[in-house]
């Protein structure tokens, strides 16, 4: 499974993490991991420039120019790579061990001339089915913004990158807190397509649970609990981390953007809320499944109860008429048994317990339950193909 | 079912929602929905005019009087007009974002001249047992108040305009802040009759629960709690956005109408608080229902052994005397079987023992049980006929 | 059961009151209620006088006089009294809406000259067992109270009545904040009645649940939830109105009351405090229940296995020596039934083979169990007896 | 049981405080209590006096003294003496009405030259096995101060009596706030031997709960959940009366005690935290208790299968060779009876079905289960030992 | 077991606590504990110095010196050196007192020259499996570093005092609060490798849930609880701690170390995250572990229905044929068994039977669930082997 090879990365990751155990303000780098991908998109309101940087002093007089340079980092490792990264952006030790050292709980940090927001970023695997997170940390200076994220291949800034290419865009003609802000919006946008997949798996599990619970049902509950409270971990600081942008008091951010953030934030919050309410319903899941499986279990009882219920008595009498007392050597040793309606009485007897004991369970309602437990099946896969 | 319908339909519209990703501040609209249907209501205390408007500029003469005037527009559709009437009403683009985007978290901004109340309207839908959630905006400036539903055929607006018509209201003497009042009033008092539904749904539920458990209680339980966490996420940022009002520094608001707002405050909570109580009912329901099983289960049980415990024993009795051991061979092989009294003795040793477990089991009070069992659904009955 | 006739009461005010709809601060009035009954209280240190009012302007004389009036308000109905009522003591509409419009929510509001309390009283059924609430408001102004009850026939208030009457109590001796204090003060004590019947309740069912759990019992604990859920919404909301009150900057409140009505608030949180100790107690008592069952169909099972175990291998041994096979025809068919020790041995077998079960069953201790629920029912009782 | 008894003791308080309902301020006193033990402490840097005081005008002039004095009331009858005790003291109506109508929720009151605090203070009972609690009030004035205690037989400040013996000890040089400190600091310490109790509780249920769970194991664990709720209760409020002590901007609390205080402070929050602590270690164990109630049913049940499922298809074998159909006339009727090795094929065939039955069950693990029960008890027993 | 053994070292350290019940102040320390060791390390820019310290006043010329001194104290015992320590580092009472008496609620207190930061300092055992817990404290003053640590041997620290031998690290070069943050840090750090292993131990009941549920399995999950129970409990004090630390107006503290703690708090916040993550994923593991012995049950229970529905109605015909009616007494009396083809139709009607209880059963599925069982037992093991 997919799902539990990414917590064994990630705990890998932690291994090596705890192993260093270096200075703070020291950062330590995967020795493996290949040098980062740099991309610089310069752009203002009359046009775009996009270079791939291969050394970052190339990226000294974009940044030094008045148009807004957006640096875009992939990948976290190449230590000399870095260190001179660290040169050109001037960044804080604290900071690049933020940006190294993921993963990170998402933050706002105010250095002296920076902003430097950590962010989460989640989106599906390819199968569609398993929740990824990737740190991205964006660094924001006069006219510049610094992004770094843990995997190169994929994100969800694309869209963004597509609008810098529209001149129309307000993408183009804004100062760089706006970019900041279009970044931080589509990393919060992210989760929704996540929330939707969920909604719809708590939605198959909620037929499933009552028409064929079985004990992979559970575990798939506990598997979106789980990755839940991942989202949770990762959406209830970043919305802290937006207040916090909001509320802060750098030059950086102008009145406008402000408000464009307070959106944002609302949409944070708005995340978390259905986050909380999917949690809420995969627990109500887990108490319709216990009691499905009780369910089952009392027409399992039913079934052997009524069955022995009739035959236990009957047999009884068959084994009456089975004994071998000698009914020559006393009139009262089973005379029955020389009677001329003997058999045929017998049998009657055993006729008149047989109804009367399913008389006495369909009137207790034992027989409806199996219809009812049928017809429900019939209307949970009705419902699906709805 | 309408119910999941719903959901359907609010996951179709998130789909789309995610797809278009825009710009934050570009608007994107449905592209086959209707254009909106616009109505204008101008009064002062001297008189009302109700005029549906064609063309979005034909308000303007209207916005300009210093007669009050309501724009109420239903329906998210039709780029075009949407566009002329944010000219019309001097829109921000975060606003109309806000608008159209349906459904957003429940809020209030404030921009320069203008306020914008994002709420959530309830109602129930035609075959009175499932909920229907809308979302209406309400954008107030200096003698106009602009009010957009995601639906324009259902509002729980009617009495307003109801109200509107009667000179001696006070609607039609105070400004356009008491507008706004009484359209949140509205809003928060159309909480109540769901709630009053759901009030009677879990007294139905804790009959259900007892007399007849089935899988079905369950999973209405559970439908009860998936629309209270609805009904919560909706009543929550409102109480939040009303406070907001109520503190706002804004001039458009007198402080005679936040006396009002703040009693709409406390019908706020009080929507809450009932939201809560009917939740925790409906946990301790789940409770109930868990117990009602095992306690069905546990007589089934009870019917069972009681039945196998008086016939095993006298089945084995039989069995012993149904043995072929050869009285002839010898005087020790079951010598009963030729007793004048053996049969009778046998019989009476049985009835004893089948006597004798019957008042084991009475005394142990299992008998008790299925009359009571049956006592607790006659009286369950008879209370809901009272 | 007159619980249940309460909610239908309460419900049935709720559709009245979603069916009028009103503008905010108009006031609808139960068109068939009694007009309400009014006594007036006039005191001052030298004495004090009780005057049945019919025509609310009576009242003015004594409103305008130095000496302290205290008008008592019984029941909701008779809306021309009520419009002559807010005259006479110049009510604010939404006071008056708030006092007619009930349930509210407890709550403290401020206007020019008025301060306005609506708390919630409770107190027993006559039957002595089950909660009844009412809402009382409490409008202060300069040397007046106007309290408002919905029942005329009850309340909680007969004691301060007749401490008026003694002329050394410090309540004739002082000003109108001091009487506002003794109601509230009255209104709070008035819980603890309560709170001591569920602390009698639970104990009661803390005994049921283990020595005779049935269905009724957890039906009864989630009537307790149930009620404690609505004490608690009664009593948190009054705790802040009374803390507002304290905090408040009017000058119709003084110094020293403000003393006692920090007393009064800690009441209120320790009524709080008691009702959530209640709700824990009342949620272990649902465990224990479903313990208790479990327990009891543990004791089921093993009656039947016991049972089973030892008489099933017996037939089996009985059913052996019931075969007919042809003993001439083969010495191996069934030599046994021809041996002079046959039958003996084999119910030596049988024998060995029932004490063998015996002493496994034993050893499992499974019989025990039935001697630790007669003891443990016994303590039980005992327990009640002390 | 002591513990129930105590319940019955505190609801007959409580319905005496219930009857009273006196005016505010008004304090009502148990009439047959017998009056307090009143004992003055009299010292400074140089010495101290223990005085016996009977009436209570004696400690005037210890109190006009600059030594400091603390008079220590036992028991909370003799409302003449009490009525005393307020002149000597100059204690306020409130002040006084908290004293005695204990229980009172913990606090701090200040009033114009006197702190309040009432606080509770735990202790075992002499069984060593349940909780008693006793409300303690602290009365500090210039020089002075006053503790009443409930019971006048035992407390836990002794401690604090043996050190002001002491020459040595800081308190005889330190002025009133350290005693006030001292005192509060004994309460406080006075929690941590009962939760040590709890703690010691809870060890033994979580062995008990596995080897031996019976329904008075779930009882126990309800009966520490209750009195935890308690304790809870009782530090809870402590804790903020403490915090308000140190903030008070009374005079009569120097800085250097508010430090000492701090530490206090301290103190509650930890005892609150391992109240919590064990709350939730209680609510674990009764789902150990319920799945230990299941795994044993799930042993009954499989006892039963085990050995129905071996026997049953045997019984059946054999009662076929039971029947008695005629084989003479026919050769198709039972030819077995006369086959030469009939019987022993018959036996045969069932010996191997009983092996086959057993080797499925064994390959269920059915048996392992068994062995499981057994080894897990002992190690159960042997960690008890350790 | 360890961890039991370690809670009894805690009960015991706590009487000892309780015994003492000394002076507020006064220290008690543990007579028999050894005198701590002291290790002294004096480092500047340009060199260090490691000195073991056997009399405190040894220490004195390096605290005057203007190098920043780290004294290390390992264990608590010695009170006559803890009485020369005091003197040396000026000590208050109440510091001395938090120091000695173990353990202490992590804080932080700020003395006139000093700060103090209690702390708590996590461990694995040796082997690797259970938690140690040890309190360290840390005394800040002018160029000095005082730390005591409960246990001398083991400590993680080891890398700080690495690191202070590299001449270019920044711990050299930086003043004493810096030492301070690296400290603190270490110990923050400390908590993650034993979150990872509590990561892994859940994943590990993850799949014995499922696969091989056992009542150790739910011991275990009960032991993580209150470990993580326990580790909730160190962390949450400390985050507060090293706010206070951050937000504290003391001049020891520099503002570029405040932005390093702000990094330190977020770690400490991350902790408490993940903490709490795994305490709702061991809530959710009960479920599970619950859900999993009722399927198991169920399993035994459709076995058990099985065999005897197939079984019992078969036994019963068989035991209708081995009745002695006399078949030459009456036509009527079971002709069948002289019937030609009697036994050959019986066997039929047996083998028709057995059929139909089979297909009923395969249709209803009950079959398929022990294949559902199996196939999950494999998944479960081939996961583990991934």
């Amino acid at each position: 499974m997919t799902q539990s090879r990414r917590y064994t990365e990630s705990s890998s990751k932690t291994e090596f993490f705890n192993e260093r155990r270096g200075a703070p303000g020291d950062v330590h780098f995967h020795p493996d991991a290949p040098p980062p991908k740099i991309t610089l998109l310069d752009y203002n309101a009359s046009g775009v420039e996009q270079i791939d940087i291969h050394q970052p002093e190339d990226c000294i007089p974009y940044l030094d120019s008045e148009s807004i340079s957006w640096v875009d980092v992939g990948g976290l490792g190449g230590e000399e790579i870095w260190q001179r990264l660290k040169q050109v952006f001037n960044l804080h030790p604290l900071a690049l061990e933020d940006i190294i050292h993921a993963p990170q709980r998402p933050k706002m940090e105010e250095y002296e001339d920076q902003i430097v927001v950590i962010a989460r970023m989640v989106s599906l695997k390819q199968d569609g089915k398993s929740l990824m997170t990737e740190q991205i940390s964006l660094v924001v200076g006069e006219n510049y913004l610094l992004s770094v994220q843990e995997e190169p291949d994929y994100d969800c800034l694309e869209f963004v990158r597509e609008r810098l290419q529209s001149s129309r865009s307000q993408l183009r003609k804004s100062s760089v807190d706006y970019l900041l802000y279009s970044l931080i919006d589509a990393i919060i946008d992210g989760f929704f397509p996540i929330l939707e997949m969920y909604g719809e798996l708590i939605e198959d599990l909620e037929a499933e649970v009552v028409t064929s619970p079985s004990p992979q049902t559970l575990e798939r509950i506990y598997q979106i609990k789980r990755e839940l409270l991942e989202l949770r971990r990762a959406i209830w600081p970043q919305r802290d981390a937006i207040n916090a942008l909001i509320r802060d008091s750098s030059d950086l951010i102008s009145h406008d953007v402000r408000l464009y953030l307070r959106d944002c934030y609302d949409h944070a919050v708005q995340v978390l809320d259905i986050v909380e309410t999917y949690r809420e319903l995969a627990s109500s899941l887990t108490d319709i499944y216990l009691s499905s499986v009780s369910n089952r279990m009392n027409e399992v009882m039913k079934t052997l109860t009524i069955i022995s219920s009739i035959f236990i008595p009957l047999t009884f009498i068959a084994g009456i008429y089975g004994m071998n007392f000698n009914t020559e050597e006393s009139p009262l040793n089973m005379p029955e048994l020389n009677w001329y309606w003997g058999y045929t009485a017998t049998i009657g007897v055993m006729v008149i317990i047989a109804v009367g004991m399913i008389i006495f369970f369909w009137r207790r309602g034992w027989f409806k339950s199996f219809a009812a437990v049928r017809s429900n099946e019939q209307t949970s896969v009705k419902r699906r193909r709805d």
